[in-house]
Parts: C-alpha cells; structure tokens; sequence
C-alpha cells in the first residue's frame, strides 16, 4: 500500500495522539492539527507535522489540507456533563467547527473522512446492547445532540459523493494521557481528599468502558464498503460506577467513605446504562482484548506516575 | 382557557402566516418575527405584533419573547434542493437560529416550543409507510440534516426540562400563498413557456403532499403527554410528479410536451418516495380533510389568481 497521508485534528489530545502513534507506525505521513485548548504538546509524536492551529479557521488551514488521504477529526468538547453551563459550546466546539473540517476535506477531495462519535447519542434506548440501526427517540445532552448533528450533516456529505464516512461510536475510552471525565475526576478529587467521595448520581450507572489501544485499533482499520458507515465501538461487558470506585480506591490503596446522590442519572442527560451492540464491527475483524478493569487499573496507575496531568496548561 | 401569548417565527411566510390567522381566530394575543427573506408583508394578519427582525439577534429579541406561552418556531431556509449551492446555509438558517429561538425561549420561560421539521429528515427509509419511531439511516440532504439537527439539540433541552417540545415532521404543504418548490416551479416555468416543461427526475417519484388548513389544525391542537413529542404530519395517500403536472396543465388549460430525466432521484438528496405513517396524530383526533389532488389545484388556482407572487419582493 502507498504511504498515506493522514490529517488528524485533536492529534495533541488523548485518544488522537494515541491514534497519531499508531499510523506514524504504519508508515503514514501524519498532519496534526490542535489549538491545544484542551491537548497537550507532551502528547504529541515528534514524527507528525503540528500545525497549532484552530479547525475552525477555514482559509488559514486549506493548505494543510491539500493532498491529505484521510481525514480523522477527533477535535471536540468532549466534556459531556457540563452542557448547560454555555449551551452554545457543543454546538460552536463540535458541530459548527466539525462542518468546517468537512468543508475542508470536500475541497481537497480526501478519500475517508474518519468522526469519532459517542454511545451518549442513543439516549435512553430502549435495545441493550443498542445496535447501530436501533430507533433513536431523544437527544438527552446537549453533547450528544452536537454529536448526532455531526453525524446528519456527515451523511448528506456521503450522500453527495465528497468523500467516504466512518463515523465510530464509542463508549468512554480509558488508557495511559486520560485527562478528563469519570476516572481522572475521581482520582483527582481522591489526591485532594483520601478520606471521602462525592459521587454524582447513586452509583448503579452502570458503563461500558474501553481501551484506547482497542479503540485505535478500530479507528485505523474499520471500513466499511457504503459511502456512509457507522460503528459501535465499546466492549459486550459493562461496570457500575461503584465497582469503578473500588479498583480505584485499591490503586490508590485508600478506603474513602463513598457520599452516592440518589438519582440513577448522575446529571442531566446522564444515561444510566450505555452498553453498545459491537457485533458488526467484529464481523470485520475488530476485537477488543482489554478488560474494562484492566482500563480502569492501567488508567489510574498512569495518573498517579504523571500527576502534573492535574495542573492546568 | 385564557388568552394565549403566541409568538411565531416565520409569521409572513406561507405556513406561518395561515397559522398566525388560525391563533389569532381562536383569541390567542400573536407576535410574528420575520426577517422578510422570503415572507410576505401582504401575508400578515393586521392584528399581529409585528417584529420585523432576524430570530439569530437573540439581545434585540429578548423583550418579545417576554411573557410568551406558546412559541412556534417556523422561520426557515425551506428549499430542500440546492443546499450544496452554499453548503452553511441550512447550517445557519435553519440550526443556528433555531438555537437562538431556543436559547430565547429557555430565558423567558416558554411553556411550548412547536417546531416544523420535515418528512425528509427519514432519508431513503426502510419502512413505508414511515412511523415516527422508524430507524433513521442516513440523512441525504444538508436540508434533512439541519431539521434532524434541530430536533436533537430540542431534545436536549426537552430532556433539561427548559420547555415542552412538540416536533411536526411535515410533507410538502401546499395552498394559498405558496410561494417555492414544486408546483410554484412548474406554474412558473409554464407560465413562460407552455409548449414544454424540463422535469428533474424521470417523474415516477412518489410524493404526499398536504393542504396547509389541514397542517395549521395540527400545529395549532397536537400535543403529546411528554416533554418531547414528535408527530408525523401528512396524507395516507401518494401522487406522482407526473400526475401533479397533468393536474396543473389542466388547471392552466395547456398540454405541454415533458421532458423527464432519467434518474428516480430529481437532486441530490431528493427521496424517491416520501409517505408518512400519520396513525399517532389520528390517534390524538387530528385528521387531514383535503385530497392531495384538491390541494394542487386550490394551489394552482391561486397562484395563476395572484402573478405577483414570481416578481421578487
């Protein structure tokens, strides 16, 4: 196969700097675009070429684009609890600029247009484990919201012949450079205060979780032979957010008293079990091997080696 | 039932206006928003508050929205077909400013958001006739996209207990003061020339269309026990391109000559067959009266009554 040439925005970010890793391995000539508002430079492969840029600078960036393969648009908001406190941001951060990188792509005629998407955008399903062609009723968060409003104008995209989609669902990912969401705020506040726990919502969420390895894997490989495809991403086991605790709490050898609120959501728009059917991305040779608690262990083992993650940029 | 606060956007266009004289029939107190891009002044009831002013300056509209029960948001971009021309349009027309109108409503404590959405958001659908809660594929169109798009980010605000949402998926609308889309196209077109008449597609799709009397009783009397209420809004009955256009020529007393593509697609995006499954309005007592054939000719009637309709405003 000929030396692709990949664009990755987010590329300083978690799972994209795990992703740039992973096809400057390959042997791919790797663009990274990130504005570093939530990346970080020490993420980021000395082998890529870093343009520290916003996506949402469409002049500025059409010549990075020239040329590119494959576009893997990973730069979001990925915060999918704080919603209401600026209801523009998901809309501004994850689907305006995501059409920016579209139009982006659609003008230098990239082939595939990789979008890492979310199980929040199945709602409160009504099918566990969801498959990808459930019926999906509401919206619950205003990030899922952004998220499918991605995947709507990504398939008139498709529709029209500008370029191939993917568009990956994945559960919460864990792994080594984690630094937001469940297992970084709780080892975080855990540093703070070894002696007690305040946990949103009553502890019986019960979440799938996955590896980051696991999900680079799919967000290299899986393709899919329509214009427009669409893969759960995640793992056929789940885990409740209490369990969670536990092994976090061993990793850190402490015993915090745990404080559980009593709603089963633990904000609005929580979903109190996300468990996604992932058979079709296995029918094309995709498999998960990491556990969910061997994610959560090597997840908060890496926090406790490299607790600068908790000071701001 | 005390007097109504009713605001709607989109007031002088062709649905919104017929609805601004149903509510104000029935007692309501109605403000219009409308920015004149493509409403009517000569569409406007006399009784209405009139704001004439874009729903995107959420600062300039705040006062209005004060006090305000019932908010039906219908201001749009409704061309369907050429959304690639300016591939933001429907971004901006249609998503941003329902966001705004949104935003507008959660401030002023709004009690019902209705908004039109389209019974294109089910792309080429699996299931016809199409139920509310069919699984929805792909979206075709940039069009399709930003309705879809709207009806997520609500969700998210219905699921935030900011307002009650009632979504109107609608097939085309026809009747007085129709102003775009097919048969004003053909009118126009034959008007000009009526020796012939170039039509995109080869004429077999298959559309259901309604009359606005039958779409106004919906928007103005359906509602659904939940926060977020979507109900399909149409006729249990097809007709084709072709069959439309025999019904206009003769209504315009010609005999063309057709000249048909050969694709069953008229656009990129353009859905071979729309029909809805309307059973869940039916069910809540709302019930389409005028046939799709009565409701081209009542179209056709008035068009060919008012010419002034084709010069630009």
């Amino acid at each position: 196969m000929p030396r692709r040439k990949s664009l990755v925005t987010g590329g300083a970010g978690f799972i994209g700097s795990h992703l740039v890793d992973a096809l400057i391995d390959r042997g791919d000539d790797v663009t990274v675009v990130d504005n570093f508002r939530t990346g970080r430079s020490e993420f980021i492969n000395q082998k890529a070429k870093l343009v520290s840029h916003d996506i949402g600078d469409v002049e500025f960036l059409r010549e990075s684009f020239e040329g590119i393969d494959d576009v893997y648009h990973l730069a979001a908001n990925a915060d999918v609890r704080n919603g209401w406190d600026d209801p523009r941001r998901d809309f501004d951060l994850n689907l305006s600029k995501t059409l920016s990188v579209a139009e982006l792509s659609a003008a230098a005629g990239v082939e595939n247009f990789i979008f890492s998407s979310t199980g929040s955008i199945y709602g409160e399903s009504v099918m566990v484990p969801t498959p990808e062609n459930s019926s999906i009723q509401q919206q619950t968060s205003l990030y899922g919201a952004s998220k499918y409003s991605c995947e709507s104008f990504l398939g008139a995209y498709a529709e029209a012949n500008k370029f191939k989609v993917t568009v990956l669902r994945f559960v919460s990912v864990l792994g080594p450079r984690y630094t937001h969401g469940y297992v970084y705020d709780f080892i975080q506040k855990l540093s703070a205060d070894p002696s007690r726990l305040n946990v949103l919502g009553d502890g019986t969420q019960t979440k799938s979780y996955m590896h980051v390895s696991d999900c680079v894997n799919a967000i290299t490989d899986l393709r899919g032979p329509s214009n427009f495809e669409v893969f759960n991403i995640g793992r056929a086991e789940t885990i409740t957010i209490r369990r969670s605790i536990e092994l976090i709490s061993e990793c850190l050898k402490i015993s915090p008293e745990l404080l559980f609120g009593s709603s089963p959501r633990g904000w609005i728009g929580d979903n109190p079990i996300i468990l996604l059917d992932i058979t079709k991305a296995k029918s094309l040779g995709w498999n998960p091997v990491v556990s969910i608690e061997d994610s959560i262990l090597d997840t908060a083992k890496w926090i406790i080696k490299n607790p600068w993650v908790f000071k701001d940029v």
